[in-house]
């Protein structure tokens, strides 16, 4: 068949619209209808040519939903006509991994997934004059249908509407997953949030979810106060404009008459710089913090610190995809938000056709936006 | 009073043996005859003048076991004849840090402790001429008498030979401890341990203790392949001999049929190398590996990796004296040595006098000991 699609020809390029062949689902395989897509930081940074692993030309998007018109042989979980969301991390519930019960990174497709191929080693995708064209995480949603594994499909409920859970398919999971499944906030913890994008917003709603006290956003940009306290956000910190060290003033702002050593129980750096992360460690609480990494940082960056942080009980740890297992968790996502216990339609600041999606990088590089989704 | 102490009167010096002045025990304070010590790597990191923190001149030692001699107003948890192993972390029971039930650093004298004084500021011991002599990690075991604050003692059986005990009062419960409080290890875990020494024997019976099914000991020194062994070992590696890097060696080490991702459940650094540290993050298991700093690292020192070590799953902690609540878990530590659950004798390779206490330090330097224990 043919689709349309946004394609990633080369790095730093904007992306182009055309038609392209699309293969039908093989065995295992599910063919789904994208209805609306997100266009997430991590879209852009394959796209700019930061990301060392990033290939072209390939099909970006990885925050969907759709419905499934077609299913590959042996396909048991879902059926034509289910709404599901595409996974870039997948739940094959079969792996070493996932049969851990201790992560959510399924390996089963890793390898081909990571090639931007279908897990045979082929890709679906190919220009009208029959040139490949790679996938990417899996998912390639920016392509109006698009073709994925079984065990890379969650489905959801028919009453969702695309155009906002979506976002569930990576920005939200992500952030409220982070505190939920990474993190295990308790009631009455102290959090900071360093970076209030799409994803901190999502961390800060996640803690207001789980009954954190004190749910502290960090940025540099003054205009994330009003954003961060919409979805709970109970303190607001603009470094550039508190004249002294970071981390000694939050651990200052953390203390209490009982608690005079101070910092965070929890603290979640969203922004991938890692001088940001090391300071995220640092305000973390003396014997017990825990430090989550969201953000992903620029090739070749590391993270660092006195082993005596650790040594005196802060825990450095990380979250992809919010250690959410896609296929169980992200159904309940959904209904968290068909329930109203977490809020999406504030955060998709703007609509788009798929022949305006490069203005949707446009709204990003501008910080315009939180979320620009693309409505097929 | 007076006692016979091994004074540290500077930096890089050999100790001297003196007769000194000890004032009786203060409000909440207890006077103990120590019987017998070990000699800590950490004491030698101290006189070596490493210790950015070292004060002199000072009584060294803090890892003992004595008797109670006399008690100060208002202690009521031991009374003279008890049995105790000193703290260095204390317990305190009362502080924001005891009462959160998620780390044993209490923080209720570590202000005057770290000044190497009592909780009311002052010293009790003095030279002979009255100058006064500082306090160690607030045990200052290398005095045949020392005072110490109530939350500082441990009230250990009596049947217990205080020559093998004291080890109990850091090595053994630093290295046990971390295994069972820190990275709680379950039955059939994967287990890398770095460095071979005092620590590192510990942290391997500790694994033994656990139920740990592969546990893997990382030593330069291929004397240390006997003495792992002797403790649980299953697998030894000398890094200068594998012909690799170390980290594949040991990912594929731990790769079995099932699982070809690879890597330790979990992994301890007891060298207090930081670049050790980071071979021992990045051993460890994508998607759940813990690794556990123990080792104490040279001032300035820095950890360092890809944050994306993290965001894939390891999660990178510390552990300070086993992360045990002294008078609650060192009792039970020595239970499990009177019960045969862990061994100490073996490890107890050098028994010295007082007068000899140098002596502890060359075998120390010379690799030739595991532990060295003075008896009064």
């Amino acid at each position: 068949m043919r689709t349309r699609a946004a394609i990633a020809v080369q790095a730093g390029k904007p992306l182009e619209i055309h038609e392209v062949n699309l293969e039908g689902p093989r065995a295992g395989e599910v063919l789904v209808e994208i209805m609306a897509t997100g266009i997430c930081h991590t879209d852009e940074f394959t796209l700019s040519g930061a990301d060392p692993e990033g290939l072209f030309p390939a099909i970006l998007g990885h925050e969907g939903a759709g419905v499934v018109r077609e299913v590959g042989a042996g396909v048991t979980s879902v059926k034509p006509g289910d709404h599901v969301i595409p996974l870039y991390t997948p739940e094959c519930r079969q792996c070493a991994s996932c049969l851990s019960g201790k992560t959510n990174l399924c390996t089963s497709i890793r390898a081909t997934q990571g090639q931007g191929l279908m897990p045979d080693g082929t890709s679906r995708f190919s220009t009208l004059d029959g040139d490949p064209i790679l996938h990417y995480m899996g998912c390639s949603t920016f392509s109006n249908f698009t073709v994925l594994p079984e065990v890379a499909v969650a489905k959801i409920r028919e009453d969702a509407p695309f155009d906002k859970v979506c976002y569930i398919g990576c920005g939200v999971t992500t952030g409220v997953g982070a505190v939920i499944n990474t993190a295990k906030v308790e009631i009455g913890a102290k959090a900071v949030v360093f970076g209030l994008g799409g994803i901190g917003l999502n961390v800060i709603q996640g803690l207001r979810l789980a009954g954190a006290d004190m749910i502290i956003g960090v940025d540099l940009n003054n205009e994330k106060k009003e954003w961060g306290e919409r979805f709970g956000m109970t303190h607001f910190i603009n470094p550039s404009e508190i004249g002294q060290d970071l981390v000694p003033y939050i651990v200052n702002l953390t203390k209490t008459p009982f608690d005079q050593i101070g910092g965070a129980d929890y603290t979640f750096d969203c922004t991938g710089n890692v001088k940001v992360m090391r300071d995220a460690l640092e305000c973390a609480h003396r014997g017990w913090g825990v430090s989550v990494v969201i953000g992903v940082a620029p090739a070749g960056a590391e993270i660092s610190t006195r082993p005596f942080q650790l040594v005196t009980g802060r825990v450095w740890k990380g979250s992809a995809f919010g250690g959410a297992r896609g296929r169980t968790d992200v159904p309940k996502i959904v209904d968290w938000y068909m329930d109203g216990k977490i809020e999406i339609d504030p955060m998709i600041t703007h609509k788009l056709k798929l022949d305006e999606i490069n203005k949707g990088f446009d709204l990003m590089h501008a910080g315009e936006s939180i979320r620009s989704v693309v409505i097929y």
